[in-house]
Formats: structure tokens, sequence, C-alpha cells
């Protein structure tokens, strides 16, 4: 199965100069679905992981799915003010500004196999925000799976210290 | 399995006043969490259901691990800006003041087999304004399904026209 096929590329989103990468028409599609989730668990299932962590909000659909088909828990990272209780919170730099990524606190014991699931990897910033923040709590980041790598914004270089695993590629 | 064993009770969150039930150690916890998906599951093959529907964020979350079970198409439902591309919008009164939900244009064919999966129903003013929105696009809503109803804020009342699940109430 191509999953390009299924992935809608739609120009100047969310702001101009941005070739969107949308998967909405893949995770409707049963086929394509179920195909992207079984094939990211294929991959993921090298590695002992303990706990699929998805970062909001397309990381929480492809991550519980998966997470579900590992026989795993899920664990979402979240934006700011988004989690009840205690958490852990991340502040990281952005092209403009600053951003923060919060995780339940305890979320999993010291230790923890854990992976990262999301639909894009693009310039990787907010998934080595993550996985600094899942280290800093003691986690095992064992590897980072995505539907979709942009493979010219470096996203794989500036996250090297982990497994990378993708399914499609663009340009290619 | 006692899934309120696995949900966390929060207090003032977001606001003061509200209980807030947190569905975390129940999505980390591989065992309820599994559960879960399979109560749900066992609920919706009941209807022949062709789509889950998942309202941002918790519902992707529980949906789309939902529709991977079942087999069948996830479509999710977002705040206003989130999705890319044509979408149908559809905009409904809160307490206080507004809020517009969309989903992508021809997300699926007329007469569709759908059924909406989120964490909680509560007031249940945003799942009938997303039933609104799937009812002017065509779709035959099936079922609702929750992990946690708030059996005194009236959500079913509103919701009576749909069949409805929940695994777990409060406050019984």
């Amino acid at each position: 199965m191509n999953l390009k096929d299924y992935i809608d590329i739609i120009e100047d989103f969310p702001t101009e100069g941005i070739s969107f990468k949308d998967i909405t028409k893949l995770a409707a599609n049963n086929e394509a679905f179920d195909y992207t989730i079984e094939e990211l668990k294929k991959e993921l299932e090298k590695e002992e992981i303990e706990y699929i962590i998805g970062p909001e909000a397309r990381g929480f659909l492809f991550g519980s799915a998966v997470a579900y088909a590992m026989g795993v828990g899920f664990i979402p990272v979240r934006k700011e003010g988004k989690l009840p209780g205690e958490v852990i919170s991340y502040t990281y730099k952005k092209e403009y500004g600053e951003d923060r990524l919060e995780i339940k606190k305890n979320a999993f014991k010291e230790g923890a196999k854990v992976a990262i699931v999301d639909d894009l990897l693009a310039t990787g910033g907010t998934v080595k925000a993550a996985t600094d923040l899942l280290k800093s709590m003691g986690a095992d980041v064992r590897a980072l799976a995505f539907v979709i790598e942009l493979t010219e914004l470096g996203g794989r270089e500036l996250n090297k210290d982990v497994d990378i695993i993708s399914l499609v590629k663009y340009p290619y």
C-alpha cells in the first residue's frame, strides 16, 4: 500500500509557504489506517516498549491506536494548562518565542522504555523537547515513530541520538 | 475490572467548582486501556458503524483506538482553524458565548453510519453540536459512546434521540 495516495497536500496551511501534509483521508480510510498502525507497531515491537507517548493532538490520533495494538499504555504530552493535577513542564525555544510541553508527574517509573508517536517529523523541535522532557524524568526513550517525514528540514539530524522510524518520506 | 480505580478526581480543574475526572492513569495502564477500548468496541459492534468520529482532543485518544479495534475509519472533529483544506463549520451556543466545531468537507458519503466517541458526557452540549453537524452532512448517527458519564448534568436528556453508551457513571 502506498500511503501517499491517502495524504493530501494543502498549500499555505497553517501559514503561507507551508505545504501541509494532511492525514485526514488516511485516518478515515479503514484499510490505510489499519496498515499505518500495523506498520508502526511492527517497527516498534523490535524494542521492548512499555509506553507510547503521544504529543497533542495528532499524536493522540496515531499514538493511542498504536498503544492499543501493542498492548501497552498511552501517555499524552500536552500544551500548557491542559492536563489536570500535578505536571512536569518543559519550556523550549521555537523560531519565534517559546513553547511549553506538559506531562503528568509520576506518569511512569524511572527507566521505563518509551517511544514517541506523532504524525509528522519536520524540523523536529517539538519531538526533541518531548524527548528531553522524558529523559529528565528518567525515561529510556527507545524510538521516535512518525507516519510522515519531511527529509529536508533537519528533524532526523536534530534527534540523531534516538532511533527514528517513518513510514512515508517527502520529497523522497 | 472497575475502571473507577483508574480515574482520578481533580477538584477545581479547569475552573473552580469543577470536579474533573482525569483519565490519564487509565490510558497509561495497559490493562485498563485495553479493557476500555474492548468494552466500547463490544457495545458499538451491535451497530454497523462505518466511521468513528472523535472530538478534539481526548476524543482522539479513545476514538482512534476504538476505530482501529473495530477495523473502521476515524474522522476528527476539531476546534476552529485546526483542520486544513475545506471544512464544514458548526457554531453553537455555550453557557458563555459561542464555540465552533469543524470537520473536513466530504469526510464521508451521505447515509454513512457513524458513532461519536469521547471521554466524558457532562452537559452534552458539545456532543449535541457534533451530532447536529454530522446530521447536517447526511450522517446516520447511530450511537454516542463515552468512557465516563456524569449522570446529573443532563447530557443524556439533551441527546435523547441517539443511543448513548457509557462505561462508568458518576455519582452512580
